[in-house]
Formats: structure tokens, sequence, C-alpha cells
């Protein structure tokens, strides 16, 4: 190569060097700002401790649910977007009634265990329901049992979550069949009534709720969920006598739907206005506790990064959008409704991220969808994000709110949060503000934040 | 270059480079064990239960600090260990006497709020200590003001720990010269007491202790924390009122030094059993509560570490030692005797690890000491440690117990756990067994055994 040849070569790296490194340079010090606002400024905890303290328990078609809607759409008007407003959508409305109320029976013996009915699951008899114990681990182990030994008979599925599982989201999709499907495979056997082992991976005495869904025709029979120990203990006791019965009484009911809202707000685009980037979580939460980390910190993030966006004066190239999303929980309506409108109104949202993991310390995101290509790319912020502890962005899932944008096309962003602490909390009475560490909060909205402006601003 | 050599460089690259994923593989594997030993038969939670709560607060000098010796002694002899020992330790006994009282008196007024003596201090007079309060953030602002302003007054030090550090050590570290330093500073200033803003992250109301040292030559005056909440109020109060004063009652005192321990125990090297590398934490806590994070989970996990080379039956190429180091918090007597008998016993001691930044979800390992070529070998094991989250080997502090033995050549790794919770819990009231998480103790014990492994295969 001649000398000339070189030195250009040179001169152009060196260019492109430089050039690279005052716009990396002007990245990181409006990262900077976001984490130094929500750390120092933050809002994200005093609107978690409104959400979970004065609302509380939330879930669709409660009054709770509706005073949520109310909070959000009031807090985003005060907050002087381009635009706010609410999506209808018809919700289901399932109610507990009385606390439920479980115990084994075992020859004189009376042992009571904390329990709980799954939402959506019906009633028991006003007497309870009172039945021998079939314990198994999985769907196949229950139908290799034959109808015969489950007939009359009330299924107990026991299969912990796996506690090697170092990412525990894995642990639990692995464990959620029982859950979900629990009911129709033991109704398929002729059982009566369905308990299943709480979906946490620590040894607890509080029950952990959560939905399942009736398959169609399929007898329809009661599900509830006991503690991690109360499994333990009933699974043990089995042991000791297998003829023991197991009583338990529970009195939910599913009402008529009733009305209920996304609600919606929007910092217009600068240059790419008709292109949209959504950030959100859910407003309904379990009526068990507070629903602080599932999922008011997810909204309390959500309106944390578009509070900061114009704290901090920024203006984004496209449309940015907060949504707090209506019955993730028992149903996904919201996220539904979300999706069928902006396919209705030719909307094109090209990014969506959500943050219902958690309020833990910041790990990193999840991309669903998209190419290899534009993966890469999202790979490319790594050095600008991992000053944050946010060093994982990887392949991974959105959210359930967000998940039916992905046939439009849309690429889904999961906010990640560290995992170990989520299942000692989520869909339990333990889901209280108080387990929710300020720091890590508002870390979590900078770490949003800081994501949002660089997908803004590169493509 | 010719196609023979070209073929040649292909196989030598290939050969390296399955014999290199195949010794990753093995690597991987074992780590992969201790994950699954520490996350499904793990007894660091036991372990800490029984420290934190069965012997609980382990002052030096307390009943509970010798408590914890021979509960300490008794583990591991228990556990069949090649050789366990205690080594004597003289360590200061200072007692907090009588609960502290202290508030503002402004004009008829009388606001108690939450104080607590600082470790070392000297008592109030019996019938406590009344002034006026002069409020600084800095010692250079102290001296601005000139003794005239100080005499006979309470210095106020209220600068609080800068909540937009990321790493909370840094802001901690950046804090910390108020609650070692100030009654010096404030003492030759003709101060009659000093008390300090907590130094924590957050605002809450219970006041965090920690040591103290009087200088030579000063007049020793009485030195107590307020909790961030009373210190912002108390700010707060004495610019509407510059007059106030202020009552503060302590009745701590250094008794005379007493003998305690530290438990030490022994893995012997089956190839370089002369050369030692130190697994531990401290054993003593502050006296306001169970010492969980500080340092029950470090002192649990060490032990784990122990148990789990044990039971996984790996036989460690160097000597291994796990060692339960006395009198961290006001001296580190136990730190500097290991260190001072190392050195007189002619022990080779090439990596020392601590684990006392409580027990929070692994984050990676500060490296201390030892050239930049083995800093890049350690860095080498990120790809063995990145899938346990354990991303961030960097340059940073080993640990106070194990520092003395820095003069010996030996490279200390200091564990890093998340620090966004810490100072939540540090040094005070709120430090207890039930902040702390399973699954990230467990955590944080397999990362410090992988990380062992590694350096014993490696070094």
């Amino acid at each position: 190569m001649k000398k000339q040849q070189q030195l250009l070569i040179t001169t152009i790296i060196l260019l492109t060097t430089s050039l690279s490194s005052y716009s990396q340079e002007n990245d990181s010090t409006i990262i900077r700002k976001f984490f130094n606002e929500a750390l120092s400024k933050g809002k994200s905890y005093e609107w978690l401790r409104e959400l979970t303290i004065k609302i509380g328990p939330r879930l669709s078609g409660s009054e709770g649910a509706e005073k949520a809607v109310t909070w959000g759409k009031n807090l985003l008007e005060s907050g002087g977007y381009d635009r706010v407003f609410l999506q209808d959508v018809i919700v289901p409305h399932w109610v507990r009634g009385k606390k439920e109320e479980g115990y084994i029976l075992n020859r004189k013996l009376k042992i009571s265990l904390p329990l709980v009915a799954l939402g959506s699951s019906i009633n028991t008899p006003k007497e309870g329901l009172t039945a021998e114990v079939v314990e198994v681990k999985t769907f196949q182990e229950l139908r290799d049992l034959g109808k015969e030994r489950c007939q009359g008979k009330i299924v107990f599925f026991n299969r912990p979550m796996d506690p090697t599982k170092i990412n525990t989201f894995e642990a639990y999709g692995q464990a959620g069949d029982q859950r979900r499907s629990g009911a129709n495979e033991a109704s398929k056997m002729g059982a009566i009534g369905v308990i299943i082992r709480s979906l946490s991976n620590t040894e607890n005495d509080f029950p952990h709720t959560g939905s399942m869904q009736y398959a169609t025709g399929v007898p329809l029979i009661p599900a509830a969920a006991l503690s991690t120990n109360a499994a333990t203990l009933l699974s043990k006791t089995l042991k000791e006598n297998p003829s023991l019965k197991f009583y338990f009484r529970q009195s939910c009911e599913s009402l008529p739907d009733v009305l209920s809202h996304n609600v919606v707000a929007e910092i217009k685009g600068s240059e790419k206005p008709e292109e949209i980037i959504v950030v959100g979580g859910h407003l309904d939460s379990w009526d068990l506790a507070q629903g602080a980390h599932d999922d008011g910190t997810g909204i309390s993030q959500s309106l944390e990064v578009f509070r900061m966006f114009k704290a901090l004066n920024i203006k984004p190239i496209h449309t940015i959008r907060v949504v707090l999303f209506m019955n993730e929980e028992n149903g996904n309506r919201g996220g539904i409704k979300y999706a069928d409108l902006a396919k209705a109104n030719n909307e094109k949202h090209i990014f969506a991220m959500e943050s219902d993991n958690g309020g833990f310390t910041p790990r990193g995101f999840g991309i669903q969808g998209g190419s290899a290509e534009i993966l890469s790319k999202i790979q490319g912020f790594r050095n600008l994000l991992s000053p944050y502890g946010l060093n994982e962005i990887e392949r991974g899932s959105g959210g359930v709110d967000i998940g039916p944008l992905a046939p439009q096309g849309t690429i889904l962003i999961g906010f990640k949060p560290d995992p170990q602490r989520y299942f000692e909390y989520h869909h339990s009475s333990n889901d209280r503000f108080e387990t929710v560490n300020q720091r890590e909060l508002e870390m979590g909205a900078a770490s949003m934040a800081a994501m949002i402006y660089l997908i803004d601003k590169n493509f």
C-alpha cells in the first residue's frame, strides 16, 4: 500500500472514530441525565405509593381498577403532554367472595392450610367440597393413573418450580400448565376439584393466585392454590395416609363483563410523528395485595419515562406513547384492544416496551421480533448501557400486554430486572409497596428511558 | 501463504479450539453443579437464620460474638474438614448502654428524633447535653466558619450520600469522613458534641451507626447519628430558627479489651498444599440488629463454599481456608491478626476472597492487587460466569478483613453483589434476617465457589 493511501485511510478512520465517539459521548451524557433525574428527583416511588397504598388491589372490574384508571388519566393530564385519551375495554369481572377455607382431614385431625381460589375458577358448593386426594406432578402422570383412580377425587398438582433455573421465569413457564389447565385435565379424569402447589420458588406460607381457563366441553370444577409450605405438608401427610381427605370451600364467581379502559398519553414525534414507540405496563392487579411488583412498578416506571422526556426537554423523533393497559391478569383484553385499534386506525407501531417483571435492579432487555441485524444494532447499545448494570440484551419475550402488536411487525422489548425475588411476591398477599426498593425502581425507570431514547434516535 | 502452511495453521486452530472448549465445558459443568447444589440443597439460608436469629447481634466483646465463635467452630468441626482451629484476637469492648435519646428544642416545642451513638464514642453527661447547632456539609465549611461560631455548640454534619452514584459504595466512601472523623474536626473548632446524618441513601426513620475514631491530642466529644429523615427535619427546622437547641443523651462506654477469636478451617491442597486461598467474611456485627447483610450473609456464604467443595467432592489443588474473622466493625483486629500470623508462620497466601457487601443478587468481583496479566486472566473467566449474571470483573476493593494480607502479595477478590439496597440495612436496626432473599444468598455462595474453583485451577 502506498504511503498516501495509508494516510488517507488513517485519516478516515480517525475521523469516523472521533465522529462516532462524539455521538456516543452525547448519548452517554443524556443517559446519565436520565439516571440523575430518576435517582435524585424521581417521581416513580411516590406514584407507586399512591397506586398501591391509596388505591390498592385493582382486579379488572373492581372499584380499585376504576380508581386506577382515573388516577392515571388525571396524572397524565396534569403532565402537559400532547394528548391523553382513554380506550374502552370490556373486561371480565371475577370476584373472590368470602375468604377461602381449606384443610386436611387426617383420621381425627383437622389441619388448616392456606389456600386461595384461582382466578376465573368457579365456586365450590356452599358447604364446601370434601374428597380423597390424588397427588401427581404432571398431566402425563395423571393420565397414566386412569379415570378409575381419579373419579370423584381432588387432584393435587405438586410439581415445584425448578429452583436451579437462574432465570426464574423459565421455571415459572415450566410449572405454569398446572395452574392454567390443571382443572381441565383433572376434570377429564373425573375429578371433582383441583388444588395446585403455588407457583413460587421459595418455601412460604402465602398462596399465590393467578389465572386459569376452562376448556369447552369439559365439566367445570373448582380450582385453588395452596402455599408451597402447605403443598409440602399435604404431600408428606398423603405419604403417611393416602386415604386422608381434603376439604375446601370457595365462593368466587364470574359476574357480567364491565366497561373499563386503557389509559394512553402521547408526545408527538418531531420528525416521524406517524411512527409510534410504546412504553407501558398494566394497571390491573390481582386482588390479594397491592399489586406492587405486578405491576405497579411497571406503571410508575412507564409514567416516569414519560415525565423525564419532558423534564429533560428531550424531543423524540418518533411519537412516544405511554399505555397503562387494563386486564393483563385475567384476559389481556386491554392489550388485544390496543392492538386492534392500532390496526383499525392504520397506526404504525415500530417498537413497544413493557415493564412487567417487577421493580428490581435492572439487568437488561429481552428483544422479541425484528431481524438479526436489528437485534445486533440494539445490542450495540450495550457499551452505553453496561455502566448501569444493563449487560443482558438478548432474544426474549416482550410482555403480555404488548404481545398482540407483534403480528403488526412491531418489535417488542421486555425490560428485564433481576429475576431472583419476583416469585416471592407474584400474585400473593406479599406483593406490597414495602417490598419495592426505591433505588431499584428508579434505576429501572432510567434504564427504560435510556433504551427508548436510543431506539428513538437510531431507528 | 502456501496451501500446506494454511492447512497446518487451520489444524492447529481447530485443535486448540477443541481442547480449550473441552476444558471450558468441564469447567462450566462444575460451575453448574455449584449453582444446582446451592439452589436446591443449600445450607446457607438455614445457617444465616441460626447466626442472625438464634444468636443475633454480636459486636466484638459481647456474649453474641462469643456464641458466634462457638457456633462457627462447632459447625466447621462437624464438616469433616482437614483442620479447624481458632486464632486468639484481643478485641475492643464498646457497649451502647441505655437507649439514646435526642430531641430538638424549638422555642416551646420538643421534637424527638431517632438517634444512636456512633461506635467508640464516649457518653454524654448523665443528664445529657444541650446546645445550639451549627449545620455544615464539609470539613472545609466547618473550618471556614471559624472557632467562634462553633465554640460550645453541637456540630451537625448533614452531607447526604450522593443518590446518583450507581455504585452506592462510592457514595458511601464520599460521605464517610463525617462519621469517621467528624468528632475530631468539630472538637478542634471547640464544639462539645457532634451529630451526623446517617450514611444511608434513602429517606427512612432508623439511624445507622458505625465506627468513628478519636484522634490524639483533641478533646473527646460525644458523637451520634440521626436517621436521614430526622436530619432533614433538623435542617429544615434550623432554617426556620437558627438558634434552636438540640439535646442528646447517650451512655455508651469503652470497657477493657477482651479475648476473642477468628475461626479457621482448611481443606488441604492436593498438589500445592503450601499455597493458600482464603474465603471469608466477618462474624461480628453491629449491636442494633441481627447483622444479616453485614455480614451474616458473608459468613454463611463462605461456609457454604466450603461445604460444597466437600459435598461435590472437588479436591482443590491449593489449600483452601475459610476464615470467620472477628472485629471487622470496630477495629479489624481479626484481619490484622490473621495477616500477622500468616507472616509469622511463613504461609503463602496467593488469593483471598471476602463477601462483605450484603447478600444480594451477584454482579461480579472486584480484583485488588496482581498484575494486569493476572487481572486479564481472571477477566477471561467471564464467559463461564456471565450465564449467572456475573458480568462485572474489574479492579475493585477486596475487603476490610483480608486487606492486611495485601502487603504479603496476596491478590484480594471482593465478591460484588448488587449494591442498590445495601445502605437501607447497613449498621441499622433494619439489618434483619427477613431482608435477605434465599435465592440471592444462594446464588452468591455459588458465585464465590465458582470463582474459587477457577482461581484454584488456573493459578
